[in-house]
C-alpha cells in the first residue's frame, strides 16, 4: 500500500469539543472559547498522540439562528479568530500541523498568502490553509454585502484566489535572501517575481511581502463534496475534510477524487481524504454508550431544530411538523452540498423525524459518531481505512478535554499496535508528517523548461 | 503633573533594526525577518526594561523603489505579517504592549475588529491596534486598485472605519456569557447587540464572533499628522506615534492635539503622544558617534535618494541634480503629511543637497536621531518630556537586538533613576500600564442614560 500504510489524523477542535451541548458537559472546558490555556494543554495532547495536524473551523459571523436555540450554542457564537489562535499554539507546541479556515468569499488574496506564509515561517513548516467558500447570509451581512454570492460565482473566485496566493507564494525563490553584509546586497533580484495576476475577480502584482514558506506553501486543505468542490479539490487539495457517514458513501468520493486528480496529472497519494468521525470510547461499550446517551440527553429540542435547519443551508423548518419525516421534495440548498446530502440520505434511511432528526444532527453536526470500546472503535477505523474509503480520519472529539483525552489514552494505543499509526513524528514540517511533495517554485520550473539551467530552488 | 509622572515607551521593532543599512551592522540579527527566535529574545528584553509596549509598522506590499536600491535594503521587502507575529509573542511575554499597525484602506473592519479582539484575549489585554491608511501606489496594486484612494477619501474611510470597528467590539457586554451548565443558558440574550451598521463605505449586521476583549476595546494607536489625522486622532486615539524631529515642532502639534481633544470632551490625558526617537548610546560620547558614523557610512547613495523618494509620498527625485538643495517649490505630498513637512523643514534648515538629505533620511527613515553618553540621551529625552512637547518616546533602535541591548541597559536606568520611567509594570493590561480608562460599552451607556440601571458591566 506504500503511502497508504499509516492513517492520518486531524484534531478537529471546536472550543468546547464539537457536541452541539459539549459545553454542558462536566469533562468539557465551558470557557474555552477565549481560555488560551485550554488551547495550549489541548494541542500539547494531540502531539504527545502524533496527531498530523490541528484542525480550525471558522465562519465570520456568529451563526444564524433563533435567540432561544443561539443563546443555548457555543458553537460559531463567539470564540478566539483561527490565524491568530494558531500563530499563538505554534509557540507551544514543535511537530504538529496547523490548520486555519479562511474563506475565499469576503478575504483579499493577499492578505491570505501573507497570513498563511506568516504561520508557516512562524512554525518552522506546519501551517495548513482550509480553504472554504462562504454560504451563508449572515456572512454576507458582515462585508457590506445583501447575500452570499451563488455556488458557481463562489466556486470560479475561490479557484481565482487560490491560483493567486499560491503565485505569491512563489513571489521569492528559496535562496533569494543572500544577506552579504560585505557587498551590501540583501537579496538575489533575479529571485524576486511579480505575479501581476489579472483575472475576473482579482488584480493582484506581488510580490508577496514574506519570503517563501519553509513548506514552499502552506498545505491547501479542502472539504467541499459537491461538484465544483471535488473540482477545486482534485486541483489543489493535499488534504480533504470529508464529510461521508457510511463507507457506501465515502467509496464513490473517494474512488472520484483520486481519478479526478490523476487526469489533473496528480499523484493521488498527494491527497489524504480524511472523513470526520467524532468518538465516544470507554473501556466497555456500555460505559461509552451511557456516555453518548448522556450528552445527547443534554440538547434541548429546539437547538436541534435550529442546527439542522443551518446545515441544510438555513432552511425554514418551522412551517413543517415537528414529528413527521421531512417532505419528500425540498428546496435545494445554498450552502454545503456535501452536508445536505449526508443528512437527507441518514434521515430517508433511518426514517427519522425532524424532532429525532434534529437532535441526531444536532450533536455532532451532521457528522459520523461512532460510540464503542477501543477495539471496536479501531476495528471501525481500520475497516473504513482498508476499504480504500479514506487516507485516515479528522477526529471530531465531542466534548473538550474529556474525550480528546480519552481518544488519546484508547484508541492511539490500540491504533499504534495494529501499526496504523504513528509512534513518532517522521518530519519536521507538516509536509514531511503527512508525505506530501514540498512544491517546486513555478519560476524554477519556468527556467527550467526554458532550458536555463538556472536557480534550481529546491 | 499627575499622570504625566512617567514617561510612556514603545519599542519600535523592524526586523534589524530602524536604520536603512542596519542589516549590514555586526549587532544586528541579518536573517531577523523570518527569524522568530530573535523577536521573542527582543520582546523579552524590551519587557524585561519595563517597555510599554513593542510596535510593529506595516505595508501590504513589498516597497517601491528601483531594483538597484530594493535589493540592497530590507525594511517593507519581506518579513513576518505583525498581527501573526503578536499573537505568537503574547505567548511569550507576559506583560508588555503588543501594538500591530493595520490599515483602514484595503481590510474590512469586520475582519480588523476580530483579529485584534483576538488577540487581546490570547495576551489578556495586551492588544493596541495602530490605525493608518494606505497611500502608496505599489498597496493598491495588490488589492485590484490601480491606484491608492484620495488623501481626503482614505481618511472618511477611516474614521468610519474606527467607528465600525470600535462598535462591533461592544457586540457583547463584559458579562454575557453566564455559561450555566445547569439550565443550559449559555448566554445572555439581551447582553449581545448587533451594530446595524449603515454608512457610506461600510455596512455591517454584527454582532462580532468574539466575546468583548479584556481590554474593553484594545489600545488604539495613530500616526497621523496631516489635519485630517489630527481629527481622528482628537477623536480615537490613546497613543500617538509623531513624526517631529525639534520640541519647537514638536510643542505645537501637542498643544493643538490636547486641546483638540478637550474640544471632543476628552480628557487630554487618555492620549499619549509618543515622537519617534532612534538613540545610538555608548558609555562615551565618542564611542557613540563612531558607531553612528560607521552605521552612516553603510548606507548606500541610491538607497538614499530612493529612501527620500518614498518618504516624500514616491516623489521622482531622479529628475533634480544629486549636489543640489531640493527645489523651492516641490509638488504637494500624497503620502504621509508628517514625513513631508519634517524633511523639508530639516532639508531647509541645514541647507542640504539631495545626496546629503538622502543619506540624513534614509539612516533613520525620516525620523529623530540622538547619540549620546547615557545621561546626553537622557537629559534630551527629559527636556522633550518637561516642556510638555511629548508624553514619552517611541523608542526605534537603529539596529537590533545591539542597539536596544545598548538603550536597555545605559539609559532605561538613568531614566528610572531620574524618577522619569517605571520600574515595575503598574498593572496586567496596556491599559493600566498606559493610565487609560477601560471604554464602557455604548449600550450600558445607553441603558444608563434611558434610565433603567440595567446591567452595569464595567
Amino acid at each position: 500500500m506504500g503511502d497508504r500504510g499509516k492513517m492520518r489524523l486531524g484534531a478537529y477542535f471546536n472550543p468546547t469539543g464539537h457536541h452541539v451541548a459539549s459545553w454542558r458537559h462536566p469533562r468539557a472546558q465551558k470557557d474555552a472559547h477565549v481560555n488560551i490555556k485550554h488551547y495550549v494543554e489541548i494541542c500539547q495532547t494531540a502531539e504527545r498522540a502524533k496527531f498530523d495536524m490541528v484542525f480550525l473551523a471558522d465562519s465570520a459571523a456568529t451563526r444564524k439562528a433563533d435567540i432561544e436555540a443561539l443563546s443555548r450554542s457555543i458553537q460559531f457564537i463567539a470564540n478566539f479568530e483561527p490565524i491568530t489562535l494558531l500563530s499563538a499554539l505554534a509557540m507551544t507546541t514543535e511537530r504538529i500541523g496547523l490548520v486555519a479556515t479562511a474563506s475565499t468569499s469576503y478575504n483579499e488574496p493577499y492578505h491570505v498568502a501573507r497570513k498563511f506564509a506568516s504561520l508557516d515561517h512562524l512554525s518552522g513548516g506546519r501551517a495548513a490553509w482550509n480553504v472554504v467558500t462562504s454560504g451563508s447570509s449572515v456572512e454576507a451581512l458582515n462585508f457590506s454585502r445583501s447575500a452570499p454570492y451563488p455556488h458557481a460565482d463562489r466556486y470560479k473566485r475561490a479557484h481565482e484566489f487560490v491560483e493567486v496566493v499560491t503565485g505569491l507564494w512563489d513571489s521569492w525563490d528559496d535562496d533569494a535572501f543572500t544577506r552579504d553584509q560585505e557587498s551590501g546586497i540583501y537579496f538575489d533580484r533575479d529571485k524576486m517575481h511579480c505575479l501581476d495576476h489579472r483575472g475576473p475577480n482579482f488584480q493582484v502584482r506581488g510580490p508577496l511581502n514574506v519570503p517563501r514558506p519553509p513548506q514552499g506553501w502552506p498545505v491547501i486543505v479542502q472539504a467541499g463534496a459537491s461538484d465544483e468542490g471535488i473540482e477545486l479539490a482534485a486541483h489543489y487539495a493535499e488534504a480533504i475534510f470529508s464529510p461521508h457517514l457510511t463507507i457506501e458513501a465515502a467509496k464513490p468520493y473517494y474512488d472520484k477524487l483520486k481519478s479526478s486528480m490523476r487526469k489533473h496529472g496528480r499523484d493521488p497519494d498527494h491527497c489524504k481524504v480524511l472523513p470526520g468521525l467524532s468518538v465516544i470510547v470507554a473501556d466497555t461499550e456500555a460505559v461509552a454508550r451511557k456516555d453518548y446517551d448522556f450528552i445527547q440527553s443534554l440538547i434541548h429540542p429546539i437547538v436541534g431544530r435550529e442546527i439542522l435547519s443551518t446545515m441544510l443551508g438555513e432552511m425554514d423548518l418551522s412551517k413543517y411538523p415537528l414529528d413527521e419525516p421531512l417532505p419528500a421534495v425540498l428546496p435545494p440548498t445554498n450552502g454545503s452540498k456535501g452536508h445536505y446530502d449526508s443528512i437527507l440520505e441518514m434521515a430517508r434511511r433511518e426514517n427519522l423525524t425532524i424532532r429525532e432528526l434534529g437532535k441526531r444532527v444536532a450533536g455532532a453536526r451532521g457528522k459520523n459518531v461512532f460510540v464503542g470500546n477501543p477495539k471496536q472503535v479501531a476495528d471501525y477505523m481500520e475497516e473504513w481505512f482498508v476499504k480504500g474509503a479514506c487516507d485516515g480520519f479528522n477526529v471530531m472529539p465531542p466534548y473538550i478535554p474529556g474525550a480528546l483525552d480519552d481518544f488519546c489514552n484508547l484508541v492511539v494505543p490500540e491504533l499504534q499496535k495494529r501499526g496504523l499509526f504513528r509512534t513518532e513524528y517522521e518530519g519536521r514540517t507538516l509536509r514531511e508528517n503527512l508525505g506530501l511533495p514540498r512544491p517546486q517554485s513555478r519560476y524554477v520550473q519556468a527556467s527550467r523548461t526554458g532550458g536555463t539551467g538556472a536557480s534550481a530552488a529546491e
